[in-house]
Formats: structure tokens, C-alpha cells, sequence
């Protein structure tokens, strides 16, 4: 959050600026070489190392081009292996089907970083993905690290480098934020847009099909280069879902910590066809991600411009002490609209001291609203934006200010973006300005965007921008926990599934596994006669529940394998006999094993805590309000287990359902503790076994603190 | 929806062209006298003049400047009454305190259509609320229609009549979007926005505090204007709910229908502070504010950047027959990230015919993507552009274009776009372009703006635009219905009322004139002895339900006023006694009116049906999930009472609560006819009788058809 474009010395002594990264001879290489260059301008092999030869790249370049003496004017090489010098770098711009042997030749070379632009891999097909499987291949012989294939190239804007290694059109300008991109197309469309808005880059990565380096290791690079104060992330298929939460935890908190904004857009590697995945992503995977995201201080934004317009937040303006926000305005309607879209986005606006208002009263005229948001009225000129800005500034109730303009005819509006620059150069809190309108205030917004204070077209997009800043400070200060794993007796349910076949665990089993794991479990037994449950009803004391227990049946209630509130032998009798009967003449074939018989559970709130081994992200826990509203409301989040207390705590926070369990309504406050307990031991339990495709405690009926939770039915499924 | 900006003739016969409107007068006086004239540029009352004298002006403008013998060299009068020529239009500059004596000269001259600009009205506090009542009273006595006071004045870009009444700094572009504002300083950067991209306006008119005429005469008088195609509004403060909502019904659907795309922002009348107005509106105006221009037609957008998009998506494509988009691109990622966004706003993404895959096949590279979306491939060039645009609207499954560009180095940005306008003119179904970046692509931008082919700078905006078409275009589609009033006992529910003092009736009248107006009241019975409650439960059955009735207890099941599920005489007795017992210990002063007994209403969903008698909206009926979750997930919508059967067929599918009632998860269908008819009739209640302040049916018990619903509880309170 350096607020100039120099370099900052790094804090972290363990990373001396001597020490080599291994991603270092992607950004810093001494030498680079192009392989597949032609004469032809406008083709993606002659722009690029025309690229790499006009951006003022401090190292040299040699173009290999079989059968040319010298492109541009450049003497060139038939293979890369002909150089008659070090290496650190190719750039492959071959067609498809030879670039195996480009690659080969350059680990022979010793060349160990190596920029593949080539399409025609992965995302073409069966023959792609052998060709790309080959490439792997290579790099893991020579120990070379792949950007690529199939991307736009690499951007180190340092002064120190200067190497634009892409097909981009023009460098962009310097800056503190690295851009990560899966997609090669969208990052031309992102350097036009910066450049309209003068937003200067450190790095600016095209990743492709990440078959060599992924994201994952560039958010490593990028944690340790102090080039870099935010990372921004364009994404498209979550390969290691699990790899990249862990690398993000690591950079978005603790020393040296940068935030991520990040565009997950819906495609998976299983979807060709764009839509039907879309849809696919949205009800599964897309809900994990959003939570999964949070829980890595990952702020997931919608589109380019919300990642940008919080991007320039964070890097121009220093970090804000509160969520508190002044606002200042020559119309009464935006400051309106601001207003509104500051508390959506849960900022909060408060009262000046008695001082400020007086000062404001003395600088504004009597038309004027001294309360936040301050109206200045349509006529004001440079005099009371600043008077306005100064006072809100200083005031200690004030974290940060928004300058809202709006070109009236009396608007000095140069004049106005002076004022404001000149504050802000000691202003010690963040400012951001919202100047409306487009031509009029065309000079002014330049003047603000000569000084690093944000802008945004649409007052709107300062809150939400603020907010996202917010966002970043709350994580931050979310405590680092150690998973610290709770005694449990893990050799019983191991026990249990070892023995299991894949498919559901029948509910007995699947009890066992709990109580193994701690959660509160009733006391319950399978009974394998009508005296045998009676017996067991007595021990545990009437009212009791009867439930089927068979491999074949799912849904017990369903097919009348559920007897409730039982209230004497009699009726346990009458109902065992019943259900046995029942169920035997729908299904005479079922193998039935037995009935578990348990105590009622006494009413409470319907939770659902479910886990599984996904695919993407590892071991992952869900939480949230069970029954028939799961489906409904999908009032549910997810993190990635194991889980350490804070995050159970967020996890139980972050759903609607809360203030239901904190007492809604003077309801009694529920057995929180209880829930985040259960949270974190079938966290441990889902990350200690890999064979879980499904586990289901639901619902977990939740009660008031005296009288605790207890798992009323719970499910799970092994996989082979 | 005319495609050019001639004038279309009025289909609608009974609005001859030469009808005159109460408001032409305001918009297309034929004399001008602009009232406090000064000579000094760059002030409000000088600007406005010189505005109207340069901005082509096709009438006679007079100014009114005492003491001076000509402004900018055109010969100025001492009072408005001077003037030796009819006056058909005057704006007023003076300062507020002598504004009446020109408005009432005026009103002696004959002018029937005054803007006042001058500030320091109702907006100032008490004294400039007597003097805006003074107005009103000037403009009652002499048939004035008056825009203001505290306004940026009136823009008619009408080429007959070219009429720039404000101190706007330019006349926009002629264009079919009128635009209509409660903020005048919003409306300097509406202009300044437009103009950037080439946006025009038929109308463009601040109303500021609407003391004369209001949004809702603007929006009657914009119906019948031929040269608006849309209508915009943004406002603050909605004064007659009723009025604007149902002068939205009569524009937005049936002959001649133009959509209205509003803002509103949080600002009441009663909140001065801006902040603590803000949160009061989310909870309560601001949802029934939601769902009541949902049910007008009118479009609720959140920015000024959602309304233009929409607008210019509207008036510049002809309406899509239906929901599917096609989207061509030149980069996968924005490909992705647009079907994202169109399948979350609604739309749908279609597969093609097999002939249109044959087409693209042909026309573009083996790696291109040849389903919806088409990647036609980063270097694709105007050849490949034009030839998947044309062949995916040809074909029969889609609706609508979307052409999403991204500047690659070898993208020819400039033929693309005339390759677009060329097949844009006879297209035939609409098409949108989002040419990402920004500077790379403004040439090509402009020739789009030319052709009046909406553009955006994200392809999410565009999905976003063509979603809010399609609003449009289903609200026109939904059947218009008169409100047939059905058969009620209003006499009986009337002589209830009538008897009852202001607060809540008792449980048994509440029934009653719910019983009156044909909701499912269980059979009841209010006794006044336990044998009598004994006698009662054995006529209709058991089990059975006490519930106390009191004056002063309202929430019964708190002071165990409230027993459920007995089975028998013997448990009636004793329950009806300890109850009884139990309240006259804690609350020893209470009237118990008697115990009211009825049978137990099977189980089913708990609903919510709502209404009351809103100070902004007048009768209004809310519908929802009942129970606890009302809190929690506030799942509840609203509407205008009284309704037609479709108006209660899509509240009950607004809300999410719906597909429970459809029968999720294998369970039964609600009587969903029931509630719709509930509805209807509590609707019709809310209207007959002004003095509802409060009324909840909370829960409805909503069972499956063959058992119908029930009324489990309700209250109503009335008001004075």
C-alpha cells in the first residue's frame, strides 16, 4: 500500500533481494530468445519480438527464425541451440506441432524459463491435450518453468527490466498492480482500458492453459516482489482449488500482505459447452468458490471494472482506519444516491463533532447541508469544495472522504481537482472523487488521476470500492489460528469404514463414525428384536423413536421406517411389529439390519452441517439452516477443512440463519458453541478420512445452550 | 421503438396532433419571458436566457430585467405585464422572496405554464414551506401549471420548437429517451454523460420540489408525446405512490406503451438526515417501493450507467421476439464471463441449427468455437466477424445478437464495425456490441454510436440491457384485467368496525370480518363458560384449540393464552380453567373477553398475507413466507390493492416460498388457487375499508389442494 511508485525496501529478512526466485528468469531474464519469428508485421511471431525490441527491454534479444539471415535488422539464429550466449529465456511462438521440438532444444540449451504463445494445445481437443501432456513432459526433464501454451505472454513493466514479451499492442504504464489472466484476449482489453485511465501495472501475466506455472505459483512470486502491492486475477478453470486457498491465505495475511481481487467465471474443464456448465457451476461448485474465497481473504468481484475501481483504491490511497465515510457534494441527488449505496455496502456514515459543523457553517452558505453527506449547493467553487474537504478531514469521527462533483455552470472545475490534490497530499486518509459526466469534467478527473486519488464515473462505485478496502482491513485482522486438531477417537471409525463398502454407511454405522468424531450423537442402539428395543426403550426412558435401519433404504420416512414419540412398550411393540411388516411385504426382498431405536429429540432449530472430498478444493465442510429450506433459500457457506475456531465462528456468522440461533424474536440463544464444535470435529473428520463423497449431518437439531444439539440424522457416502 | 428519430404519427386516434395537452404550454410555448434577468455572465438568470436565445430557439424570447433596457443586446421589460405580446411560457430567476409577485404578474398577464428555477423552497425549512404554499396558491387561482421551484428547468429538443429553458451548459442531441429529474444537479452530469456517447433526448426536464406539476402529469403528458420512445426518471421522494404507480399502468402497457426505467434513491420527506432516512426506507417504503413498480411496469435500476444501457438497448433495436442471444466473440474469456451474465439475468443461451453450424464451420478456423458462444478466434479479422454475425441471426433459434471484440494486434476494429452496421440494417433482431478497452477501440465505438447500435463497455452490461428489454417486453405480454370485485359480506365486516375503537380488534372480530370477506376461517366459537367451550368442541369435533381473547394480549402463546391438540372433554375442562386461572394471576386487571375454541388446522406451510393503508401507496397487500422466516429471509412481496387474479398469480410466484408450494421434493401442490383467492379477497378488504392500519394473516396454514388452506391467526389494527 506504498503510495509512490518506488520501490520499497522488503521487510521480510528471510527474502534478501540477493535471493533467486524460481520464477525470476520469467520476469527478469538477461537475455531472451524468440523461436518461430517471421518478416511478417502484424503476425503474432513478429510483433512479439518487435514488442520485446522497441519496449526497452535492458537485456538483449535474438530472434530465431530457420532460414532468415536477420529480422528487423536483428541478426537471426536457426536454432536456439546456435546462440553463442546464455539464455535465460524463450519465447515460443511456433505453430502447434513443432513446439515440443523448440522446447527440447531449449532445455538442451539450459534454458529454464520459457514462454509458450503457441495455441492448438488443451483447448482444442484429444490431440491438443497429447501435445500439451508432451510439453509437460519436457519441462519436467529439463526442470523448466512453462508460462503457457496458449497465452498472450508477459509484461515486467520494472524500469530495471522493461520487457513486454507479449503480443500486446503498447507497454503499459508502471504501477503497483500485477494482473494474472487465463484468458490471453481479455488482456488487451484490460492494458486499453488501464491506459484510458492511467492505472500503471508491475507485472502483467497471460497464463493460457497454466500447463507449466500455474496461478498458484505466481501468487508466490508476485507475494515476495516488492514491485507489487495487489494482485488482481482473471480466472476460468479451478484446477487446484485447494493450492490456490492456501497459497491466498498465505499472501493475504500476516507480513507482507497483499490482497487478491478475483473473476471466477463459470467454465470447468468438463464443460465444453459454455452455457450448460455455467449453470452447473452456479448451484455447485460456483456457491463453494464464493465462500472458499472469503475464507482465503480472496474479495471475488463481478467484472473489470470492480476489480479496477478497487484496485486503484487500494493502491493509491492509504489504508483507512475505519469504515467511517464523509461525504461531500455540489448535489443534494448523487449525494443521495452515494449515501445509499455507502450503507448497502456497509460502510457507515457518521456525525461530525460540533467543531466540523461549525467550521462548515462559517465556509458553506445558509442552503448548505452541514450534516454528512455536506451538500456545498450547486453554485460552489474551488473555495468551499476545499473549506468542505479540509473540515471533514479533520474530523476524528471521519475515516475517509468521497468529493462527489457535478459540472454546474459556475463549476470551476480545475480549479475544484487542485483543491482537492493539494489536501490530499497530506491528508493521511483516503480520498476518493466522483466527478459526473464525461466531456466537462474530462481535465479535472486527468488532474486526479496525475495524483493517484481514484476516480469513478458513478458515486456508487466509490462505496463499493471503499468497501472492498474494508474488506481487506477486516481480514486482516481476523486472527491467524493453528488448526489445532481435537482428541477423537479416530481408530473406531476408521474401523467402521474400512470396513464399508463404497455407497452409504447404514445409519448405525454412521453414528458410530460421529460419536467417534464427538459430535452429539443421541444414545441409540440397533436392535434386532421387538424385546430387544423394548428393553432398550426402558433404559433410556420413554418417549423413544423407532427408525429402519437398511442398506437399500434412504429415506426412512418415506416408506413408513420411522416411528416417532413413542410413549410405552406397548406402543414400541405395536410399532416395531408394524414397521417390520410394512416394509417387508413393499420390499420382500431388503435385507433389513435391524431398527435403532433412540430417545426423542426435543425441538429446536434445524441446522445442516454436510462435508465432502471435492474434487477442486480438497476436504470441504458446509454449514447452514437444514430441512427443507437448504433447497430454498440455500442460506449456506463452505470452507475448506480441517477448520481452526475463528472459522467456525465466521462460518456460523456468515449464514441468515444466525440470528435465528442468537434468539430472534426473544427466542432463547442456541448452543452456538456447540455448533461451532461440531463444525471443526467433522472438519477433522472429512480431512482425516479421503474416502467421504458425502456426509450429511441434517438435521442437526440445535436447542438452547442447557440443553444442547444432537445429530437427528446423518448420512454418509464412501467412495472406492 | 421506432428505429430513426422522425416523428412516428400517433397511432392512438383519440390524441390528434391537434388535442392540446395541459403541459404543451411548458414544453412548446411559442413566447418566452424569462423573469430576473441579470447581465452578468455566468450567473444562473443570465445563463438561462442566453440558453434559449442561442440554442435556436424557434419562438420569441423576452427578458424580464427591471431597471435595465436590454439584456445581451435584446430589449428587456420591467415587469412581465409590459410585454405588448401574448406570453405563453415564463421562468422565473428571482431570489425566493419575491418569486409570488412574479408568478402572480403572471398569472394577471395570462401565462399559463411558469418554471421557476429559483431555489430556497420547501428545501430551506418552515419559512420556505409557506412561501412554496404561496405559490401553489397563485398557481391554483390562476390555472398555472408550474415546474419547480428549486429546478434546472425544461429542454425540448423538438427541432419545431428548440427550447433549452435551463441553465443546462449545451442543448443535447436530438434523441426518442425522455428524461425526467427530482435533482437538477444530476442532471448537468446526465448531459455531459450522454453527450459522450452520442445519447439524445426528447425531453429533458428537472422538476425539483414539484410544488405545480409532478413526474406523475410529466409522465401522462410524455405518453401522449410523439417524439419519446422511453421514459427515465429519477426521484427522490415519492409524494402520491398511488398516482405515480397508477399512471405507470396506463403507460407502460396496451396501446402506445412506452417502458419508464426509474431511480429512486432513499431520501423521504421526513428524513432530513440523509443517513438515518436511508436505513428507515430499506426496511419498509423501499421493498413495497420494489415490488409495486414491478407490478406498474416500470423498470427499477440501481445507476445511471443501468438506466442509459437499458434506454439505448430500447429505443435504438427493434423488440426481441424472445429471450435467446446469440454472442460472437473474439476471446473466450468475455465470451464466458457474457454467458454468465446473460444466463443470470434471465436470458437463454440457444443451440443452433444444424445449417447455421455448417455456416460457421466454413467460415471460420478449425479452433474456432462453433457453438453459442462463437469464439470466432483471437486474430479473426472483418471477413470472420461478419460472416458468424450473419449467419447466427439467421438462424431461427435466436432472438438477439451480442458481438463481443477485444483489440488484438490484428484485429481490424474499424472494418468490423461497418461489417456490424452494414448487416445492422436489415437485421431485423436486435444486435449489441461491446468492444472492450478503450482508446484501441473509440473509432470503431463511434461508428457504432452512429448506427444506433447500442454499445457497452463490459458484455455483461449488454446482457444486462437486453434482460431489462425483455422485462419490457413479458410485462406487455401479461394479460391486463379489471379487478372484478367478488361477492363479500361487507355489511357484516363493516358493523364489526364501526363499533371498534382505533388498535387491535379482538381475535374473534378480526375472524369475523375475515369470514366476512370469504377468507378460510376455521369454524369458531367465542365462549364465555367452560361448558360452554365443552359443548362447542363436541359439535365440531375433536381435537381441538383454546385460544384467550383479550383486549390487551396480542401475542397469546407468550402468556400461556393459547392450548393445543386436546383430545377430549376432560383435557378441555381442565385446560380451559388452568388457562383462565393462569391469566388472572399475571395480569389480574385484564378484560378477558372469553375463550375462543375451534378445531386443530391440519398441518401445512405457514404464509403470510399482509395489508395495511400506506401514507404513499394507499391500500397495499404483501404476500409471503409466514412464520419465523419472515424476519429472517424477508421472502415477502407486495402489490396495489385491489387485484385482479393475474396480479395475484405472480405475487404468489415471486416469491421463493412458491416452489414449496408447488410441491418441492416430492411433496404435494399447495392450493395455490386458495391462496391467490385470499389474496384477492384481502385485497379487496384492505380497499373498502381506509382504516386498516394493520393487518396480518399470519400464518395462513397452506395445505394441499383437497385440504385447502386456513387462517391460524390474524390481526388487524385499526387507525382514527
Amino acid at each position: 500500500m506504498a503510495t509512490t511508485e518506488t520501490a520499497t525496501l522488503q521487510s521480510d529478512s528471510s527474502e534478501s533481494a540477493a535471493e533467486v526466485h524460481p520464477l525470476d528468469g520469467v520476469f527478469s531474464p538477461k537475455s531472451v530468445a524468440v523461436i518461430g519469428v517471421t518478416p511478417t508485421p502484424n503476425t503474432v511471431p513478429f510483433d512479439i519480438f518487435q514488442n520485446i525490441l522497441t519496449s526497452g527491454y535492458r537485456g538483449t534479444v535474438y530472434p530465431v527464425a530457420p532460414g532468415k539471415r536477420s529480422i528487423g535488422a536483428v541478426r537471426a539464429y536457426r536454432y536456439v541451440i546456435d546462440i553463442d550466449d546464455d539464455v535465460d529465456q524463450a519465447v515460443i511462438v511456433f505453430p502447434a506441432n513443432v513446439v515440443d521440438r523448440a522446447l527440447e532444444q531449449c532445455g538442451k540449451k539450459g534454458i529454464k524459463s520459457v514462454i509458450v504463445i503457441s495455441a492448438g494445445f488443451r483447448e482444442v481437443g484429444p490431440k491438443g491435450i497429447k501435445r500439451e501432456q508432451r510439453l509437460k513432459d519436457i519441462c519436467k526433464e529439463y526442470g523448466i518453468a512453462m508460462i503457457g501454451p496458449n497465452c498472450l505472454g508477459v509484461i515486467n513493466t520494472d524500469p530495471a527490466v522493461s520487457l513486454n514479451a507479449s503480443f500486446a499492442r503498447k507497454m503499459p504504464k508502471v504501477g503497483r498492480i500485477a494482473f494474472l489472466s487465463q484468458s490471453g484476449a481479455l488482456c488487451t482489453a484490460v492494458l486499453d482500458f488501464a491506459r484510458a485511465r492511467g492505472i500503471g501495472f508491475s507485472k502483467f501475466v497471460s497464463f493460457g492453459n497454466k500447463a507449466g506455472v500455474t496461478e498458484i505459483e505466481l501468487f508466490d512470486y508476485l507475494h515476495h516482489d516488492d514491485q507489487t502491492d495487489v494482485i488482481l486475477l482473471y480466472l476460468e478453470e479451478l484446477r487446484n482449488g485447494r493450492g490456490l486457498i492456501e497459497a491466498a491465505r498465505r499472501i493475504t495475511r500476516g507480513e507482507n500482505a497483499k490482497p487478491i481481487l478475483a473473476i471466477k467465471s463459470g467454465r470447468t474443464p468438463q464443460g465444453a459447452d459454455a452455457a450448460a456448465s455455467h449453470t452447473g457451476s452456479l448451484s455447485g461448485e460456483d456457491a463453494i468458490c464464493g465462500a472458499v474465497f472469503e475464507e482465503a481473504g480472496v474479495i471475488r468481484v463481478g467484472s473489470m471494472e470492480e476489480m479496477f475501481n478497487a484496485a486503484i483504491m487500494y493502491t493509491y490511497q492509504p489504508m483507512p482506519k475505519g469504515d467511517r465515510i464523509a461525504i461531500v457534494t455540489n448535489a443534494g441527488g448523487p449525494g443521495v444516491m452515494a449515501t445509499d449505496a455507502a450503507v448497502r455496502m456497509g460502510l457507515s456514515i457518521p456525525r461530525f463533532d460540533q467543531s466540523t459543523t461549525d467550521i462548515l457553517q462559517d465556509s458553506l452558505p445558509d442552503t448548505a447541508n452541514l450534516k454528512n453527506p455536506v451538500d456545498v449547493i450547486g453554485d460552489a467553487r474551488a473555495d468551499r469544495y476545499t473549506a468542505a474537504l479540509k473540515a471533514v478531514l479533520d474530523d476524528p469521527n471521519v475515516d475517509q472522504a468521497l468529493v462527489i462533483l457535478t459540472p454546474q455552470s459556475m463549476t470551476d472545475i480545475d480549479s475544484i481537482a487542485r483543491g482537492i490534490c493539494q489536501i490530499h497530499e497530506k491528508a493521511g486518509k483516503p480520498i476518493a472523487c466522483s466527478f459526473m459526466g464525461a466531456t466537462d469534467v474530462h481535465s479535472g478527473v486527468e488532474l486526479l488521476q496525475e495524483a493517484r486519488i481514484p476516480h469513478y464515473v458513478l458515486p456508487e462505485w466509490a462505496c463499493e470500492a471503499m468497501a472492498k478496502v474494508q474488506a481487506v482491513r477486516q481480514w486482516r485482522g481476523q486472527p491467524i489460528e493453528q488448526v489445532q486438531p481435537l482428541p477423537v477417537a479416530r481408530d473406531a471409525a476408521r474401523a467402521v469404514s474400512a470396513a464399508a463398502e463404497p455407497g452409504y454407511l447404514s445409519e448405525d454405522e454412521a453414528l458410530r463414525v460421529m460419536g467417534a468424531y464427538g459430535l452429539p450423537v443421541p444414545r441409540h442402539k440397533l436392535c434386532f428384536t421387538v424385546e430387544e428395543a423394548v428393553e432398550f426403550a426402558g433404559e433410556i426412558g420413554y418417549p423413544v423413536v423407532l427408525r429402519i435401519v437398511s442398506p437399500l433404504i434412504v429415506h426412512k420416512s418415506e416408506v413408513k421406517g420411522v416411528a416417532l414419540n413413542l410413549s410405552n412398550a406397548a406402543t414400541v411393540r405395536s410399532a416395531y411389529d408394524q414397521m417390520l411388516r410394512h416394509i417387508s411385504s413393499v420390499f420382500p426382498d431388503t435385507e433389513i439390519r435391524g431398527v435403532l431405536v433412540r430417545g426423542m429429540i426435543p425441538a429446536g432449530h434445524e441446522l445442516i452441517i454436510g462435508a465432502k472430498c471435492d474434487p477442486v478444493f480438497g476436504p470441504t465442510l458446509m454449514f447452514g439452516l437444514g430441512g427443507i429450506y437448504v433447497e430454498l433459500f440455500k442460506d449456506v457457506t463452505f470452507a475448506l477443512a480441517p477448520i481452526d475456531r475463528a472459522t467456525a465462528a465466521r462460518m456460523a456468522r456468515r449464514v441468515k440463519a444466525y440470528r435465528l440461533l442468537e434468539g430472534m424474536r426473544g427466542g432463547a440463544r442456541a448452543d452456538i458453541e456447540g455448533i461451532q464444535e461440531s463444525l471443526i470435529r467433522v472438519g477433522q473428520h472429512v480431512s482425516d478420512f479421503d474416502r467421504i463423497a458425502e456426509l450429511d449431518v441434517n438435521p442437526l437439531i440445535v436447542g438452547p445452550a442447557e440443553t444442547g444439539n444432537a445429530v437427528a440424522d446423518v448420512r454418509i457416502r464412501l467412495s472406492e
